[in-house]
């Protein structure tokens, strides 16, 4: 434990200062500037030679700019021969594209792992991936923190006998789980995605009365929104109370905040993954911050 | 050769239309979008299974965007078991931090070539890089342009006598051998620059009487213009004619012309690497063509 740092990289958005009061460890923040022609430039200014080494960084937008300042701090890191190298992205870009939907396609999240696991992390901690099994690709060990009962335990006393809305299959464990906690019961939408338009559609034989209960659609991400705001179309139709969502990863990009606001979406429950100043966020450094002590005890570090 | 083509990834500035031009291979350009959440889409829209795929991706700004939709496309292109893939970057971004210049900090160029070295690459064909000693990181075989002879050949017949200059040490041996082709001298420059505050200066002892004679300062890249702006400062002050610059890489950010053309530079002359408004562009797909060529016939498919 004395040998272990908490290293916070470019994108961390208060969690590694988190892991760092949380699991009492120093916490030591890499320097990092645009160099004028676009370059990033990172520098950690410790020795931290022989050390375990905890390295948090997001992949929140921009995207592409934080995955390659992830390559140098890796770069940089292992020059010091550490003892370990943890590595926790809170929030992992490109989860989505995790297989080739059209030939000549990358699998975008895979490429990613792959060339984290050849760069000497040991372990990777995340968040709610959207597919666990992209991980298959990364070559060391993975720990997926689950953030739902931590984002569970946020709800109001009121809000906690919804009916929890899944707003397509893929989503249906987590409302399951999140019904489960909340002692109530789950719902979930079948919709299709058009891979090549992008453009979302509820299948037929979507039935469901509310029955004026209050709905909690809950999703592992809102990118542009386009799903939820199917599924709240769907709950206001079918009888639905007062309508809320839950993801782990609050991108909301393209005006997504104005349309769930005019969708009639009371609140937006996320966490702290992603900066975002319009939801109601939850900090998971604790969560993450027993995962990342499970690992370094498995290593006999604690 | 009937089982060769060129793929244009989402960088190339007319340089993979130039090599299917110049090789008599056919072009495939890539498909690429930004998604809405600010991730990279790219796509190759023919099935290359079996073929040897010359991919043509610059790494100028954006150069983290393009550096990952890079490893997208490696990966994309791997997903056909082609029988070999050469990769031709012309500008190789992050090539100045070439070294660990403080404690704590990534080789970046050295990080980005091992990667490469992983997915698949057999060779690289890149231009003028800023040290080729980086290229040891790079497991496959990398063949390296030199750009000055059709650089060189550009220059109109009256300005075929000045006087070459290298703006700094590192530039003496391009110095040499444009003189050498315009059948004419050079000279130097001594200069340092503060590693921290990434500042240039003259040390003393630089003296050159230029004796009305145009000057032609050489570099590899012109970056922000400081090394330049030095240079063009000191044939000014030591008696000058005309002053131009050469370089292969014009990045000229942060109002780079402007001081550029204030600081009395006539002419500025670079290649299309890295797209530019400015200067007088001379297009290398010949001569990076020799090279894929070289290397394909290498390989017994020429």
């Amino acid at each position: 434990m004395d040998n272990t740092v908490i290293l916070s990289g470019t994108a961390s958005n208060g969690i590694a200062e988190g892991l760092s009061k949380f699991l009492k460890l120093p916490l030591i923040k890499v320097e990092n500037k645009i160099l004028p022609d676009g370059e990033s430039y990172v520098r950690i200014p410790k020795n931290l030679s022989g050390k375990n080494i905890v390295l948090v960084q997001s992949t929140y937008p921009p995207q592409d700019k934080h995955i390659i300042e992830l390559f140098l701090l890796l770069d940089a890191v292992k020059s010091f021969s550490p003892e370990t190298i943890i590595l926790v992205i809170p929030y992992l870009a490109y989860a989505r594209q995790n297989q080739r939907f059209n030939e000549g396609e990358p699998v975008s999240i895979e490429a990613i792992l792959r060339i984290i696991g050849t760069m000497g992390v040991e372990s990777l901690v995340t968040v709610e991936p959207h597919r666990a099994e992209s991980f298959e690709a990364f070559e060391g060990k993975t720990l997926i923190i689950d953030p739902i009962p931590t984002l569970a335990h946020s709800l109001s006393k009121e809000a906690k006998k919804p009916v929890v809305l899944a707003p397509d299959h893929g989503a249906i464990q987590r409302a399951e789980e999140l019904a489960v906690i909340l002692k109530t019961d789950y719902t979930y939408l079948n919709k299709e995605r058009n891979r090549k338009s992008g453009e979302v559609t509820l299948k037929k034989g979507n039935k469901y009365d509310f029955g004026g209960r209050n709905v909690i659609i809950v999703d592992d991400i809102i990118s542009t929104g386009g799903t939820i705001l199917n599924a709240a179309k769907f709950a206001r139709k079918n009888n639905a109370g007062k309508i809320s969502v839950m993801a782990a990863h609050l991108i909301m990009a393209g005006g997504c905040y104005g349309k769930l606001k005019k969708a009639g979406i009371r609140d937006i429950i996320g966490s702290n993954t992603i900066p975002n100043s319009h939801a109601k966020i939850v900090d998971l450094s604790k969560v993450i911050g027993e995962g990342v002590f499970s690992v370094l005890e498995a290593k006999g570090t604690f």
